[in-house]
């Protein structure tokens, strides 16, 4: 492997500028305003798969964004990788929170500033920088597939679908996704587990129109105070969720597991630096750990409603308006829990007001294995490039297709993510360090001829 | 007075032409944007003044917006009428809910739709049009001063002083104010008191920026949870408002007073189905006229956090906020209840985030008594053009300035509104009916006759 790591070494440069093309098409997925830039991106993906030495690659169409595919079978008799990432982010807003334009990407302090320089444009190209890497000093050990969608941040509503009717094509011994963290940069991690999600939008509608909150007031229900109600109601005085039934299937941790989890370095103190709170918040019983690793979450992640410019206007407003998420873990099924909080938000309300709760997107958990080859490849990888050996995590975070891939292409998932909890991803200020983006193309590296040998 | 109508019936068309030319002028107070605005506003309204009749008409400075002054003195000896009007106008948020453009006055069905068709354009333009009768008829039996203000929509902050400035120009035996409404066009109302106001913002602030849900979600406070719980605190399950002091100043209202308001036409159907509105909603023990008459209420203005775009973000946001006012009733003094909201909120937020609590803007109450001059002049002014006496009614509204004009310049106003509660006042397509502008002049001239003779 020795020509492959010096060919990447004297290609840094150019893979980096090569990233900032890319990062420059505002794909985001969840504003119909950018429907063109997905297409551009998608295209410009696919040049990129075929000058890194892909057999072909082609933009293929969706029920929603397309999917970027390629591949480099070398030998159909050897191990075969597919590797999924995707192409589309997160909006900006709030935009003048940005130290830099968020599609003009800047390296700082040893970082890129960009919307989508971590999630999932920096960390996706790794993956054909290192295959690039392998096929032209002729390492390549295994075929190797790239599935690379553009409907992620709004959870993956076509990819199902599409796989199914690629299940073929998409044929592969593992699958292997960088959208994840790692601890430290000293302290590597494999993401073991991702939490599920049932993302909802809930309208509390009061009377026909704005109305004088003078003459009014007192008088007719306040849609922004009754959906307040609703959404303190949602939890309780120990922070756990007061949806009937939610917590019905969620299987309750050992206290081993949660005495090997407390082993994993985390300081309290700068993690509330870092965030600038004087305290952390969360369920009663459970650590910081714990709280994301291991137990479900409700967040409000947007609401409005009535008078919100500068100055006082007293109005009595006719609606408001919240996103609500909630994070699951894995035995926890996203579609029974969006229809839960749908029942008891309805059922609760009261008569003065009109709620309607309707499902925005979601997804289920999913648990990796840590006795496959692919686990043990990637624990060497890390291994070799980071000089220590990773420590398997589970994350707070949701990747709602990788359950998918289990169900439906029955191809279990490793999880190489190579983030920072300060890359800021899907805030103002996201942003990867040129350290991870370049120790992560090495770790893939190194993980295709580990992973080769395993399979031997 | 029967040639003073006679002008009146003949110049109504070019009456109603010449308040469209003033409500054109797009003078938003809250609005940093429309500065200009209100200075050309006041310049109009000082030539309207003055081509009404008026000896002098002026434009004169204030701490913020300037103050219309005008006046027509027939003979120092008799009594003087000074007229309060405003001005200034609400912001036109939503806009898309208008159905004709809100700076561009449209007829349909009989009403005028724009901002400021009522509030309060219209109705101070039926006072200087009743002058302009009849000082052209020869008829005006008494000395009258205008004042008119531009800030009255963000809560007159500069006319208390303006006033204590001017208070000899401005010596009057009756303020005459038309800035209320009626119960219906069958059905006139004189307004005998005005509930006070304490208008304040609360942020709530988490983590130093917005986070992703996801890594982040359970175990960090999420503000706009934060949020909603301290609003959904401040009422309990009677909607009586919780913050600790906050009904020590309000007067009990005795038995038979209450009885005697219940006996007001009210129709409790009509008034649901007039707001689409399944139940309404608030004090126990209260009725609907109660709850906006001689109760307090709290209402939230309007909120927001997180995001609010289309689909679906799972951020945890930094920051939320509301804008959170109460209206009070006469006793009660908005500077102290300001206080007591910002107290209890501060103190019972959770350490995990930090709330700040800023006065927007207040106004105490007023009760104007029924047994002097003006209130009688009115009281047959009504039932000459309306055919009945009007019903005293307290109203939900506040006008902040009309309790401080007592306190300065210790001159009762009475209050002669012509608006209706479907005119969507500080809503979109406010709008005013013809026939209460045109009623309402006629009105006004004849309330001119009985004051007169009250005051001989």
């Amino acid at each position: 492997m020795e020509n492959t790591i010096k060919y990447f070494n004297e290609n840094k440069e150019r893979f980096l500028n090569e990233l900032f093309e890319l990062i420059r098409i505002p794909s985001i997925s969840s504003l119909q305003v950018h429907k063109t830039d997905m297409l551009k991106m998608a295209e410009a993906l696919r040049e990129v798969l075929l000058s890194a030495g892909a057999d072909k690659a082609l933009v293929m169409p969706s029920e929603g964004n397309p999917v970027v595919y390629a591949e480099k079978i070398i030998d159909p008799s050897k191990p075969t990788v597919l590797v999924y990432g995707h192409y589309d982010v997160m909006p900006v807003d709030p935009i003048e929170l940005w130290e830099s334009a968020p599609f003009e990407p800047q390296v700082r302090d040893g970082k890129i500033f960009a919307r989508g320089a971590d999630d999932d444009k920096g960390q996706s190209f790794m993956h054909i920088k290192a295959f690039e890497s392998l096929i032209a000093t002729q390492n390549l050990p295994v075929n190797v597939k790239f599935m690379i969608e553009g409907e992620e941040e709004i959870g993956s509503p076509s990819l199902g679908n599409w796989c199914k009717q690629n299940k073929e094509m998409l044929k592969a011994d593992i699958i292997l996704v960088s959208d994840t963290g790692m601890i430290a940069q000293d302290i590597p991690s494999i993401t073991v587990g991702l939490r599920g999600l049932s993302y909802v939008e809930v309208k509390v509608t009061g009377p026909n129109r704005d109305l004088h909150s003078g003459i009014f007031g007192g008088a007719v229900a306040n849609p922004a105070i009754e959906l307040a109600k609703l959404i303190a109601g949602l939890t309780d005085e120990n922070n756990q969720i007061t949806i009937p039934g939610f917590y019905d299937d969620v299987v309750a941790i050992s206290v081993d597991e949660r005495a090997a989890m407390a082993k994993a370095p985390f300081n309290l103190e700068n993690y509330q630096k870092a965030l600038d709170i004087n305290e952390v918040h969360g369920e009663k019983s459970y650590t910081t750990i714990e709280r994301t690793g291991i137990r479900p979450s409700l967040d409000v992640n947007g609401f409005w409603s009535g008078y919100i410019g500068e100055g006082a206007k007293t109005v009595l407003p006719s609606v408001a308006q919240a996103k609500i998420s909630m994070r699951l873990v894995p035995n926890q099924n996203n579609i029974k829990i969006s229809q839960l909080i749908k029942e008891h938000l309805e059922k609760i309300a009261p008569p003065s007001v009109k709620v309607e709760v309707k499902s925005l997107h979601g997804g289920q958990g999913y648990v990796s294995p840590i006795d496959m080859p692919a686990y043990r490849a990637a624990e060497k990888a890390y291994t070799e490039t980071f000089g220590k050996k990773p420590i398997p995590t589970r994350s707070g975070g949701s990747i709602p297709i990788i359950a998918e891939f289990e169900a439906i292409l029955e191809t279990k998932s490793i999880l190489m993510g190579f983030g920072l909890e300060s890359d800021a991803i899907h805030s103002p200020n996201e942003n990867y360090p040129l350290f991870n983006f370049y120790k992560g193309i090495e770790t893939i590296i190194h993980f295709y001829r580990f992973y080769a040998e395993e399979m031997k």
